[in-house]
Parts: structure tokens; C-alpha cells; sequence
């Protein structure tokens, strides 16, 4: 999912609503992939209570109120890819969400979310993106001169399922996020150690491959959000991920592999001992004794772009208790 | 130090040895106080040769000649504070240093170097430098843009001993030049999680003060080059930086805190035992309990901007052998 706003004031005294959401709107990033705790349950809220109240508006006017909820909610009303359009109005009112294409319009995807353990409080995107929009001296060029091209590129690499040119654009543009974090006063560092860990090895992988087999993105924090080419590529990356990230050997390997599990299968892998004998990939072979970093990740989720959320007619399945609205 | 080039080529076609340089110029930094393992041995084989050949060039052009050698080596022919200019011959012959002031103009200033524990291999900071002179896209902006009045700034920063405005600028430049960096294909992380601690705790300490009472700055490598105001502020820092990083156990403080160790005196610390007893800083008393990193730094070292290279009278006082050159 592309998320797309560049509404960065050219005087930069427009520090309102709108500009302080600038920041997170010019990353590039597969929305679906991004795990953000708090939006399923806006959504679980949120998409449920229109359709009880039988709102007949189009989906890009719902995309406009959820986006005064959340930046992330108004483009997860669509599934697939998604490109979030700035709008020109100070309130946010015409700042809507696009799919460009469905979830079956490039299903090769596999997607493994990294939930990097960390240690250190975190800043939040919200306070984090008014620093940035008030104290860089590089987001204003960035979200006039960078961003926009790069979004133009995107959309042609979604639209033609163009992999080397997606993984190109999704990674320069998350670590040039991460850049103008850092270029904040105070400076603010999202990422990690491990982040950076998993960045170094994404890129030699790929290096040594000739071609991008994964590409990566980062929110407001230091999970990585990998984006394999396909299902052979995702095993290829699991494994890795596993050689060079562990768990602790107490742990129970189904709760530190979540999702869609037989991805597991795919790399040879049913228990602690069979990650424990998994070979160094063949790419790091210069790096003797490769090291490894046991506990820095708290778990893997593996997944694939989605569609939009659905009303549920099987009660069971929801999350939330329909009497109270708590989760179950 | 200040380090002064903005050699980019518009057309990022002459990516020459200039070019390749231009990364490091444009950083802002103190330099007596960065941390450069090659350099001291560089002039002390450059500086004395000099002397030997009765080479009567003005210390310009000896800084044309070491420029050749070293970056750092031709900014380090001066003591005090030092600006690097571009200069515009492809080959660099009229890249050279200027005394801005001697080592005694602002000699309240106290330096403590955290020199970091990495267990990450590191980038070369020559490649790193072609890397992102080809590949950031923020790189031209900030040298054409940002640097040149960051420099004028700082230079009047150092002619009125103006400290708030000396760190803010050392700081933001600091963090500019490692935002660049992160925005290089593939991206480059000098700095790691101590070194993200490290300015955290400065930058809220300095909050809390509602002044900066300390500078900090970060060349290629993870090392934190902190500037104190002065000694009383220095002896402040020490002790924060003590609670914080505190030694493994078993280590003789001795080792632990390198050159003036007279400031322990001021922290009153004496041994291990006072290192345990230090209080959490006060401005840490929302984060209970205020968590410490042992072992995340190597040891520390006390120092003040001191003067350039000096031939030695007494050949006891030489770290390398006068007979083969080798160090002693």
C-alpha cells in the first residue's frame, strides 16, 4: 500500500493537523504489512458502526472521515495497494485514500514481519512528525522534490508488478524516513541495532543475488516489514531470519512463527533442534564465525497483502465482544 | 574543529577523489576531539620529515601536502579550532586548513570521548563517503543549502565562545551528516544503540537545563566526541556518563577512565564502589527504574582542544622509535 500526502508548508508556519501527518505520508511502505497494534481495533469499530448506521457513502468519503481518526485507518479501507492522495483543505476533509489495484493484482507477494524486541521507549509517530516538520532542514526538500517522483515510480512498479523497481523505491524511501527522524532536533531514532542488522543482511542477500529478492520498510519503530518476491523467496528469507535470529531455547517455535505457518514447512524447519542446524546462508560466508543475535526478535509473523476489512456474519469469528465492544 | 567543504559536484558526474572527500568536509566537528586511531601515527612520520628536509613552506601549503595523505591530517597541522576549505582544483592542491583561533581562545571547553564497545563490522568511511556522494538523494541539497550557513554560523559561534549556539549547530550537523549517511543505497549506521543512548541522555539533560550544557558530535564510527562548557560541567557529564555505562565489575577504573582522570576527582569518584553508588541523574527521575548498560562502552577519555603538532626536544617523550619509525 502507497501511502502518498506532501503536504509539507512551503513557509513551514502551516504547522497544523494537516502538516504535522506530512512525515508519515511521504514514506512509502506496504500499508497491510505494517503492524500497527491500535488500527485493527479502529477499524473493528469503525467500519462495523457504518454499515449499522447503513451509510451509503462511497468508499473514498468513508476514507476521509477515518482519516480524522487515523492516518492509518484511512488508507486500510481498501486492501491491496493503496495510494493515499494529500488533499488541499487544512482540516484533512478532502485527504482520501485510492486503491490502485486489489490484493490479487500481484499475489506473489509474501510478506515476513520482524517484531523486534526492544529495550528503549519510543517516541511517538505523532509527536515525532511535528518535530520533524518543524526542526529538519531536509523534509521540505525531500517531500517537494523526492517524494513525488518516487510515488509516480511506485505506482508504475505496482502497475507492472515490477519487483526490482518496487523493492528500490520501498527501501530508499524507508531509510530516507529514517533519515529526516534523524535530521529532527532532538534526533529521533526509530530503529535499532536489530533493524539495522536486518537491513544489512536484506541488502547483501540481494547484492549477492544480482537482483532485489526482498525489500524492506520501516514504521515509527524498529520491526522490519519484509517483502519477498514469492513464496520460494519468503522461505529463502525465514530461514535466514531464523539462522541469524534465533529464539531462546525455552521457547515454543509456533509462538515465535505466527500467521501462515507452512511457510515453515517450506524451509525444512518443525522444531528448536531444526533451527539450531540450520546452515549459515551462502552469502555470508566471509563472515566466520557468522554471528548470531538470540532474543534481539520477539517473533515473525508471515502474511500477504490483503483485502479490506469485511463485516463478519459468523459472530464467532470476531475479535471484539458484540455486547461490550472489549476484546474477546 | 570545523571541518569546511561543499565540493558537490552539480552533476554528480566528477565523482573523483573531491568528491568522494566532500562527505567528510561538510560535517561540522570538533576534531582534536574525534577519535582517529591512523592519525596521530600519519603526522608523526609527516610533521618531524618536514622538519628534518628544513622544508620552509607556510603551514598552508604543508596542509595542501598532508591534505594528500589524510583529510583529518591536513585540518591537524593546527591547533584550536580549524576550518577546512574546499578550495576548487580537481586534485585538491588548493584544499587546505586555517586557523580560525589557537587552543587557548576558548579554554573553558572539556572534552570526554565515549569510546563504544562494536561488535558490528564498520564501513570504511572513504567507501562510505563515494557511496552516498552517488546515491543520496538529500546529500547536494544539504551541502549547497545547509552547510554553507551552518559554517558561518559556527564561526561566529567560536568567535564569541557563544555555547548554546557552538552546540546546537555541532549537534544538528552531527546528526545531518549520519542522516546522509542512512539515506546512502545501501544505507550506512555508523552509529549504534549506545551511541542513540548517549545523545538521548545529553539532549534531555540539556532540556532540563533549559541551556546546553554539553556538545556532542559522531564521525564515521560510534564514538561519542561530547564538549563540555566547562570543567565543572564536565565533571557532571562524567558522572552521568559512569551511572549510565557503568564498567563490567572486574575493571580497574584506572583503564576505564583515560587522560586528565583528575575529573574523577571532581565526580568524586575513587573505585568501583563509588561507580555503583552514583545516584540516577535527576533529570531520569520519570524513568524508574533508570536502566544502566554495562559494558556497552569501553572506557572514556578526558581531554581539552589542545595545540598541533610540535617536534620533541626530548626523544624519551616520542611514541615511535627514531631508529626504524615503528612505535615503541
Amino acid at each position: 500500500m502507497l501511502r502518498i500526502r506532501k503536504r509539507v508548508s512551503k513557509s513551514r508556519k502551516r504547522i497544523g493537523r494537516n502538516c504535522i501527518c506530512t512525515l508519515l505520508l511521504i514514506t512509502i511502505s506496504l500499508l497491510l504489512l505494517v503492524w500497527l497494534p491500535r488500527l485493527p481495533v479502529l477499524l473493528a469499530l469503525f467500519f462495523p458502526s457504518l454499515k449499522l448506521m447503513n451509510v451509503k457513502e462511497d468508499q473514498g468519503k468513508l476514507s476521509a472521515i477515518a482519516r480524522q481518526g487515523s492516518g492509518s485507518a484511512c488508507r486500510s479501507l481498501y486492501g491491496g495497494f493503496v495510494k493515499w492522495i494529500m488533499g488541499k483543505d487544512e482540516k484533512g476533509s478532502d485527504s482520501i485514500a485510492v486503491q490502485l489495484a486489489d490484493e490479487k493484482h500481484w499475489d506473489d507477494l509474501v510478506i515476513v514481519i520482524a517484531v523486534v524486541s526492544s529495550r528503549q521507549k519510543e517516541t511517538s509517530s505523532t509527536t515525532g512528525m511535528r518535530d520533524t516538520v518543524e526542526t529538519s532542514m531536509l523534509i521540505q526538500h525531500r517531500a517537494q522534490e523526492v517524494v513525488p517522483k518516487r510515488i509516480t515510480q511506485m505506482e508504475e512498479a505496482i502497475k507492472n508488478r515490477d519487483f526490482p523497481s518496487f523493492a528500490h523505491l520501498a527501501c530508499a524511501d524507508s531509510n530516507q524516513f529514517h533519515a529526516v527522524c534523524l535530521d529532527t532536533c532532538p534526533p529521533i531514532f526509530y530503529m535499532n541495532d536489530t533493524s539495522h542488522r536486518i537491513i544489512s543482511y536484506v541488502e547483501k542477500w540481494n547484492r549477492s543475488e544480482g537482483t532485489p529478492q526482498v525489500a524492506y520498510t520501516f514504521d515509527a519503530g524498529p520491526n522490519a516489514v519484509l517483502i519477498a518476491r514469492n513464496r520460494k523467496v519468503a522461505a529463502l528469507l525465514l530461514q535466514r531470519l531464523l539462522f541469524h535470529f534465533p529464539p531462546h531455547s525455552d521457547t515454543d517455535l509456533n509462538s515465535y512463527v505466527l500467521g501462515d505457518k507452512s511457510i515453515l514447512q517450506d524451509v525444512g524447519v518443525q522444531d528448536m533442534k531444526d533451527v539450531e542446524a540450520l546452515p549459515p546462508p551462502p552469502e555470508m560466508k566471509d563472515n566466520i564465525p557468522t554471528q548470531k543475535y538470540k532474543g534481539d526478535v520477539s517473533y515473525f509473523i508471515c502474511t500477504r497483502p490483503g483485502k479490506g476489512p469485511v463485516l463478519l456474519s459468523d459472530e464467532s469469528q470476531a475479535l471484539l465482544n458484540p455486547e461490550n465492544g472489549l476484546p474477546k
